[in-house]
């Protein structure tokens, strides 16, 4: 693949260059619908929260005082990249975001959010925008996979593959041809950047990564569309992507089936409100408490067996301080789900420090599992062993927590969801958040994509 | 340092929040406006080039129609962010901007494009903006020192370094608390990106690296003083940017004689258009040719005895095919030196292929030098070997390329510099680019940064 001079295509920016909507398997269409209305819930839901407020001030005072983007859920409009800016930060924060188990990766925040704007702006259809979001998330997903799980380590891979995905929907929707489409894929991967750092003190940089990766490729996108140049092998070249950031990066997963394996429809919808790496052990004890009708006083000690990753990014997480460190809390969160049978966001800002809930956390432990550990990212199974008050040993295990392909929402279930979190967010009556969300499941006939929240 | 809720402060983010002009030593200060000058005529050199026009107008396209800002050598004015985007682009492209060895960083790019932006924004004075400028030189170039010459194998430090020394200078004028300036590092490091690998094919990700480099820095630097919080030990922590990016980091190097040793006096002036790994040899050859009075027909070889840095970014590039790839060929360095007696933009531009050049870059090769290698970074010894057609073999070695603190530049040097980097970007008018720069000279008289070209 490396030439001088004579340049050939990589099959993944041949793909994302190339993706037509009827291309898409009708199944991977109403998929990608789903996901569309799920990250419009996630949106409503994070764009009160004051990191995201910071980011949308921050990007409106920079941008032109009018545009074509919508910043969803203020009056303000703006241009693509400060739209981009704004309503990917509030994508993120509310934990609701989809999630792709292979990859660690949440697709819907820096992919809607610059497809969106950039849609906006062109005036694309609705196929076309929901066509260049399903390579947005079939690349993103590739890269997050190719980078592998010694860069989740360290690096928060929905920003650093982020600008990868961000970079081949916008792309698509710009028309960029297949050697555009690769200089895009150089220009956004020399941008990649995101460290889990921030999570020891519960800083904001989280919304700060999908903020970053949606403006970082949308512009290498716009840039390339301009004949700007980007790297031609910023995968695996020898001072490229997994040179600099992974020691197990496998450049195999990069075309890993493309155009017959959908990584878009291998996405997880999350339930619980909290990191996805909770999830399985929550969906494991709430498994035991239904199966022997416990109640949370009967617990004594919960031990989560869990993949390595889990313990790399919720061990660091004794005392959660905030609302947000607590949803990287395994004991926070098991103890609200112990508590409420979900851990929803209402759950979480009226009790991850009542004392009930801090009670329960501290009998939380984890331990590495090798079986879940193998499985893992792949599937991502939830193992407990819970020890009751009265001695007994109860063992809770779940193959697919709630939210996964195989444990999947209805489409009811996703306008609830979205709908829940609309009115989380407080900024839309119901009636507008009900009416935006019937417009969005009727996306693929849209004849031009204009203003989401109706 | 790093303590859970109750956070300690950096020494660093410490010194950055209270640096005042009136603490920098007057001999400092002279050095800090001699490389302010300098930085002025890359900037209007740059402005012209094709990446660089790609970079402004997307820049301009996302934000105001009119703003606080100037774009250097354009009438439009806009945005701080983008005008930062757009100015620290162009500062870089000419590779004629300053550099500082150590580190091998180059500051000016990336301190200067931001902090005008942010001082013509908020109408700071000529002092204020310098000593921000300097607390962005000691910044960046310690983080460059910390992250090592691992982390410049793969990573290019300008950019890396850079957010953290945009987000130093754009905090410092925005007047951030040590806690603040603490979480702009923070943000701005979690943002740290910039590959080697776009070299190979001579892509245009430099002049992006520098570009975003400043527009994330100064975003970070914002979002701090709007309350947006970051991680508060981004650069040794378990998941920082040492971590992530660096094998061979020193953390004593972020803190070495902090307001005592200013790195900012250190820094190189650039006196070839080229790489900077190219300037010592060429600078020994110069040497060779004149001591012996060769001409570039007597050279029958030359071996350049060099350290391992100019082996990786050098080594990638045989036969250049563009202006700017020739700067990263060392054959082509060394065969416009000889030729011309110095290798500066119009030479590139009118003779990196012609028949002569490339006859003589192919005489040139590199090998490792232990010495030249244990030296470096702090110090750039050049050393050739150079056969002669009639059967002689000849050293040379300088031990400070010209521009070096050992070998710098007089301000008459600096100003005629800066008024060819200007003759040649061709925007301006001699006269304009003349009355500029002699008011660029009375920076610390400033009562308000105004725009930069009269």
């Amino acid at each position: 693949m490396k030439q001088e001079n004579s340049i050939s295509i990589h099959p993944l920016a041949l793909f994302a260059a190339e993706l037509r909507w009827e291309d898409v398997p009708p199944a991977v269409q109403r998929r990608a619908e789903d996901l569309w209305v799920d990250w419009f819930g996630s949106v409503l839901a994070g764009q009160s929260a004051r990191p995201v407020q910071s980011l949308t001030r921050f990007a409106l005072s920079q941008g032109p005082s009018a545009g074509p983007c919508e910043v969803v859920g203020h009056s303000a409009t703006t241009s693509p990249m400060m739209a981009a800016l704004a309503n990917a930060a509030a994508s993120h924060v509310a934990e609701q975001d989809d999630v792709h188990n292979g990859s660690v990766f949440h697709p819907a925040a820096v992919v809607f959010a610059p497809a969106v704007a950039v849609a906006q702006t062109i005036g694309a259809t609705g196929a076309q925008l929901m066509a260049a979001c399903v390579a947005g998330y079939e690349v993103g997903i590739r890269v997050g996979e190719f980078l592998g799980r010694s860069h989740y380590r360290i690096f928060h891979t929905t920003a650093t593959a982020g600008t990868l995905a961000a970079a081949a929907a916008v792309g698509r929707l710009l028309e960029l041809t297949p050697a555009q489409m690769q200089h895009a894929f150089g220009s956004a991967g020399t941008q990649s950047a995101g460290l889990w750092e921030f999570l020891r003190t519960a800083a904001d940089s989280k919304q700060l990564h999908t903020a970053h990766a949606s403006a970082a490729g949308l512009m290498a996108a716009y840039l390339a569309k301009d004949g700007f140049t980007g790297a031609q092998d910023i995968f695996t070249g020898a001072q490229g992507l997994a040179a600099g950031m992974s020691t197990d990066a496998d450049p195999s997963r990069l075309t890993d089936g493309l155009g017959t394996r959908w990584a878009t429809a291998e996405t997880s919808f999350k339930w619980h409100a909290s990191c996805r790496h909770t999830h399985p052990a929550a969906d494991a004890l709430l498994q035991v408490m239904q199966q022997n009708q416990l109640q949370p006083k009967d617990l004594a000690q919960v031990t989560c067996h869990v993949h390595q990753g889990a313990i790399d990014v919720l061990g660091a997480v004794v005392a959660p301080a905030t609302v947000h460190q607590s949803k990287f809390s395994m004991g926070t969160v098991l103890g609200l789900a112990a508590r409420f049978g979900h851990a929803g966001l209402t759950e979480f800002d009226e009790n991850f420090l009542a004392p009930e809930t801090v009670a329960l956390r501290e009998k939380v432990s984890m331990v590495l599992d090798t079986e879940v550990d193998t499985a893992y990212p792949q599937r991502w199974i939830g193992k407990v062993t819970v020890q009751t008050l009265d001695g007994r040993t109860l063992q809770g295990r779940v193959d697919d927590p709630k939210g996964d392909p195989g444990n999947t929402l209805t489409r009811e279930e996703i306008t609830g969801k979205a709908l829940r979190l609309a009115a989380y967010g407080g900024a839309v009556s119901s009636a507008q958040a009900e009416q935006s969300v019937q417009h969005l499941w009727q996306v693929a006939q849209w004849p031009k994509v204009e203003k989401l929240l109706k």
